[in-house]
């Protein structure tokens, strides 16, 4: 048995809410109905899976019929990104499905600083005359960097009057994946002012598998997945009722909890870091000292093996992320670390931990014990000054 | 509370099995590590998942790193189908996922006869030198005739064989949508001869959202959906383990139940039509009289409203499909009566009835009094014949 009181990998995965189950279960096995069949069980369904798409869309300022329902924030990046054959731009900070989607056609990716942040001149800067998508994530996934995704909108804005003003029809729109974050950040796809976003229900203890497109009024995309014509013929397949309802339970949660948590991760992630950087002193905390999701902390150990330590803390039942969990298996160091212009020793020697609801104090202050102990270990086993 | 007992629709959805269900609880709640990262109690869910993956490939003849898990059928057919840009051949009485994934490119679509069967000779003439894949449907969605794959596949290697004594390096490649009938018939991929298999987790009890693409070894295909690499690179995004688990233990019930539930659906659906036969001798059936899945009865009451009978026997918690349940809404006929040569007047009279675990020798009866009545009814009422 796992204890989840030590588990600080919240931005890889979250478990689901047992009351965000409880909303679903219906639809699971009593209400089980192909929400496009003719009979009145059927037509319920449908009816409950709009209103929960509606209720969902809500939370973030938007209108259930301007959501396309997908299978997770990959699907959804490339629905989006692979909308748009022309030019593109993205921070080399950007999650691999980003830059993964985004390197299919003609892109310039735009350098970010040792904050991971990118300003809105740089993201201007690298569009041109035939550039058709900007994407840039809200918060890094690694180091919580939140991006200045408002002022870039507006600078976009000011591009498309000059392209309007030449006479240039070509689509400029501008993409956000914000996966993470909408647990712990007001999100509000009028005040960004963006004209797609990604959402992801795994983040927030909602279901896996489960993500959206948030597609501006006005925004015409080309559909990957084709058939029934589903999710106004823009990603076919039968509905994912349970689904669909549990984010938007996870996503009603998230909201009310928001505020709540927020302020709770403030407080935990600092007395955190106080200890690290007490005990630790050659210790490097990465993101911004300003603009960073509140349940982040990325810190790097120089020489020494992330690896070793995370081998070192499971035994301790201490759960953390060496960096972005879907790179993790490939063996490559990550990409979001040689963004920021990490040294490779520093990068080698990185862990992200991410608070979450079942964080508390005594988890801080244990896993603080153990990842100190276990870094004091290290240095004396090895030798080298960190 | 709808009552089960009746629900005639199982080829548009099942319950999910609550043995399945539990099956997958632990990757819900304990268990909710992302696969991908690096600590134990992930590392462990990981060989849970590959477990899964390779028990479920086993029930149809395959190895589970063969085996591209994917959202449903639909998206398993748009990446076998995406994948090859040359010129593409299916018959008319394909699924809608299928007829407009290979409507993107270049394609011809093959006749079928009034039973809605296609001929391998009519497959093998509608080859051409750039074919690059046949897409034949191992059972169809709406009438239940079962397509000869095998056959199929033997000509199909005469082509390739041809191919190569001629130089001709394209691939020629065979996929096969199993999505219907995977419960009934004893799918093996070696049996069968394809090259690509889709199956479907949503039609067998098993969890919604959840298909799978079977690759023969040696097989290129281009992904659809990219990003972190998962499932060999050929579809990004965090693997859904409970998912998969729950697919897996659908799979397994299915195969223990299949010869039982087959000789069960084969008396229940010989009562079912014979009682509509007898009562109402201008009914039509469709389907093969032979090839046919054992839980389909296609019925067709000439110049009668399928809808007005949908409406009526809801009305008796009598739930029974009008056409194939995700083209259901848009209004529109059913491509695969068209496809059968059936004429207006016929095909919009005709209802679909699936059985499945739930129906009883009591169901039936009381499903065909119903529907009896209703078809009497409306004779009375409207004063066609039929």
């Amino acid at each position: 048995m796992t204890n989840i009181d030590y588990y600080f990998d919240y931005a890889a995965a979250t478990p689901l809410d047992e009351r965000v189950f409880e909303a679903m279960r219906p639809f699971l096995f009593d209400d089980f109905f192909n929400p496009s069949s003719p009979y009145e069980p059927a037509v319920a369904v449908r009816r409950k899976y709009l209103a929960a798409k509606h209720q969902l869309a809500q939370t973030f300022g938007a209108s259930g019929d301007e959501l396309v329902m997908t299978a997770g924030a990959t699907e959804s990046i490339n629905l989006a990104v692979g909308s748009f054959p022309g030019h593109k731009v993205a921070p080399t900070s950007e999650h691999k499905s980003v830059l993964e989607a985004t390197k299919r056609n003609d892109h310039t990716l735009v350098q970010v600083d040792k904050h991971g942040h990118v300003t809105p001149q740089d993201i201007v800067s690298a569009v041109r005359e035939d550039t058709e998508l900007v994407s840039v994530a809200l918060a890094n996934h690694e180091i919580g960097s939140i991006q200045p995704i408002r002022s870039i909108a507006q600078e976009l804005e000011i591009v498309r009057a000059t392209r309007r003003e030449q006479g240039n029809a070509r689509p400029l729109l501008f993409h956000c994946d914000a996966s993470q974050g909408f647990g712990l950040l007001d999100i509000n796809v009028g005040r960004l002012g963006v004209d797609l976003l990604t959402l992801n229900s795994a983040k927030i203890y909602g279901p896996k598998q489960m993500g959206l497109l948030w597609i501006k009024p006005g925004v015409v995309l080309q559909p990957q997945i084709v058939g029934g014509g589903q999710e106004r013929g823009l990603r076919s397949g039968t509905e994912n009722v349970a689904g669909v309802v549990g984010f938007s339970a996870a996503a009603a949660r998230a909201t009310q909890k928001r505020s709540h948590e927020f302020d709770r991760m403030i407080v935990l992630r600092g007395r955190l870091e106080q200890r690290l950087k007490e005990a630790l002193p050659g210790a490097i905390f990465s993101g911004h000292p300003k603009h960073r999701l509140a349940n982040f902390c990325h810190v790097s150990f120089p020489n020494i093996d992330a690896e070793r330590l995370v081998f070192l803390l499971e035994m301790k039942q201490v759960y953390v992320a060496t960096s972005s969990a879907c790179a993790a298996n490939s063996g490559t160091r990550s990409t979001v670390l040689t963004a920021i212009g990490m040294e490779d020793t520093v990068a080698d020697g990185s862990i992200r931990l991410t608070l979450g609801r079942h964080t508390t104090e005594a988890s801080v202050e244990y896993a603080a014990d153990q990842l100190i102990a276990a870094v004091k270990g290290e240095i004396k086993r090895t030798g080298v000054a960190t």
